[in-house]
């Protein structure tokens, strides 16, 4: 068994894992002992051939002619994606997209603990949302340091997300999680964004150059 | 002024121009007329070279030494992603994402009408979420057909995707906005997906690498 190589991994690569992924858990809930990269490939609209070169760049997994064992695999994907370790999460903006959030059951399964969930709006702070109660942003920073918090969530308005960004920075959280539309970049924070309306201008894109063939 | 060429256009690019035109509608916002692909690109931290080189592919935009008309461009680019017309959405599940689908007035302002939401929990039908009365899913197929829907968003589970993209292909829907976890695919729909938890693992991956360090 070859240990994951520490080379650098295309991006590409890394959002089809997520995806092999939750397929192997299907699999693995439905009984199923081995897959092939053909069967895996089928079920994803991905190729046989990229999903054997997306694994090897992991080094070594599976053996020629007997495709993949589901359940190992499935184990060291998520050691890969570092989702067999809990991840804390705090989300700010108690707004729809916020709310969304928190309610969200599928996180807490994969090991994104949901703890806490912040606004600024005095009509917002103190009510509760799902299992959590709105706590006040100004009490973020210190909630963050205090207590190990891994991932910020923004679904807040773009005016606000600088700010919070300077926060991010300070306390030394690891990654924010960006649902505002304002575009985030830093040096020391890890950012994955969520754009709503991009994805829904991609799409638009699509669908105009269809209507005009 | 020469006219969108019609050759294929890359994925990435096509992920960049709602950001160029993000950005074009602040700076016009803030009354400026001319912006460089330097200016512009510091802004994005996207390459200047990027930037000319993805504006190109679609034609000749600005002039040398005079950097791009930040109108001219914004109402070029709305009309590349075909936002300078008016889609009309629907949006099926009134779960967490889809009620803050629905009540998200971004889209509107995009050119994106939400025009109803469905689900098929009696509990649910019938209740108001924003300005929408949710309908039976029942009635979708109906509903599509009779008012001309362009998007379906799907904030749906994952066992209700596959018969609701039978109907997506059915009705002639031209695009499906996928929340839902399943992995969709069509020969006739567009489909773009938004896989909340794939993103949080990608950024679970950045995140543990960065421990490692």
């Amino acid at each position: 068994m070859i240990e994951p190589t520490q080379k650098r991994i295309s991006d590409a690569i890394i959002r089809r894992l997520p995806r092999y992924y939750k397929q192997l858990c299907d699999l693995e809930a439905a009984g199923v002992d081995h897959i092939s990269s053909q069967s895996l490939g089928e079920r994803l609209e991905v190729k046989a051939s990229q999903i054997r070169q997306d694994l090897n760049s992991f080094g070594g997994f599976g053996q020629q002619g007997y495709g993949y064992p589901v359940s190992d695999l499935k184990t060291r994907i998520a050691k890969i994606l570092h989702i067999d370790k809990q991840w804390r999460v705090v989300i700010v903006g108690a707004g729809n997209i916020g709310k969304a959030l928190a309610n969200y059951g599928e996180f807490g399964k994969e090991g994104f603990e949901i703890a806490a969930l912040f606004d600024s709006s005095p009509s917002m702070i103190g009510k509760r949302v799902g299992n959590l109660e709105v706590q006040d942003s100004k009490t973020l920073a210190e909630y963050i340091t205090k207590n190990n918090v891994d991932i910020m969530a923004l679904s807040v308005p773009q005016n606000a997300a600088k700010e919070l960004m300077q926060i991010a920075e300070k306390t030394n959280v690891g990654a924010v999680w960006n649902f505002s539309p304002a575009d985030i970049f830093s040096p020391n924070v890890i950012v994955e964004n969520i754009h709503l309306t991009d994805s829904l201008m991609a799409l638009s894109y699509h669908l105009g150059n269809k209507e005009k063939q």
